[in-house]
């Protein structure tokens, strides 16, 4: 069975910035939530992708991605999206033998930087590095589709 | 961009029967609903399918249909689909230039037949075979994910 295994941190400083090897721009829409789970379509480059991820049980959820063709994905995002894009640089950064993956946000969610890293397995030891801030794993205040309702929410609150 | 124009009809007698060119057997599960669109995963012999379906504009809509590894369609039947996996058989029928597709029903769904047929566009000229019932085309009523909650509602009351 497929299965994402990720932990995930706030960020608290930009040191990582230093060690970074590589990024790449992702652009993510979601399709529909169903139960705790996700149907999500991704632009990375020239790249599209379609997933489906399970509801999550710790650390662990199942994840079925599928490469489809970038034209469709970027149909996908401007017609059937559920809610605003979520655009981001996401950043490789090697630590410890891990690749740690920082997200810098633009957009609704301007401001937000987080760091995840996949491991193999639930119980896998993991030397965290120095810049992390708080672990928000399973926090559903850092939910991605709760987090873009909350922006959209206090803009439109900024606004009256 | 990927559409899907479709007509869809009850059947009125078993006369397509002798018409029929071949079958496959269909296990398809609901992963998510949005709005009027659906994410659906399907079991097609040996194929696996991950299809969104945008919503309904008339006879059009949106559609992407990606083949998968049957084995992750068969997982994501088990652990992901919302509600009961709708099992049928479907029928392909020649009529005047047309394939139909029918779609006979079994389990939670048992007893219901449904004939349809994929256009290439809204103003296509069809002559109907006379098997064929009344058109439902868009009809509410109709739509896969409400028959399975009345016939599960329906099942519910049958053994209170």
């Amino acid at each position: 069975m497929a299965f994402e295994i990720e932990r995930k941190f706030l960020v608290a400083s930009d040191e990582w910035r230093a060690a970074a090897i590589g990024s790449s721009r992702l652009r993510d829409g979601l399709i529909a939530r169903f139960g705790s789970g996700k149907v999500r379509v991704r632009l990375d480059g020239e790249r599209g992708l379609l997933t489906v991820k399970g509801p999550r049980a710790g650390l662990r959820r199942a994840e079925y991605e599928y490469e489809i063709p970038a034209l469709e994905a970027e149909e996908m995002l401007g017609i059937l999206a559920d809610g605003p894009i979520v655009e981001k640089t996401r950043f490789q950064v090697p630590h410890a033998g891990m690749i740690w993956e920082v997200d810098v946000h633009e957009g609704i969610l301007a401001g937000l930087v987080l760091a995840e890293v996949e491991l193999e397995d639930e119980d896998q030891e993991l030397l965290l590095p120095k810049w992390l801030g708080r672990e928000v794993t399973g926090d559903p205040a850092y939910r991605k589709a709760d987090l873009v309702k909350e922006a959209l929410a206090s803009a439109s609150a900024g606004r009256s």
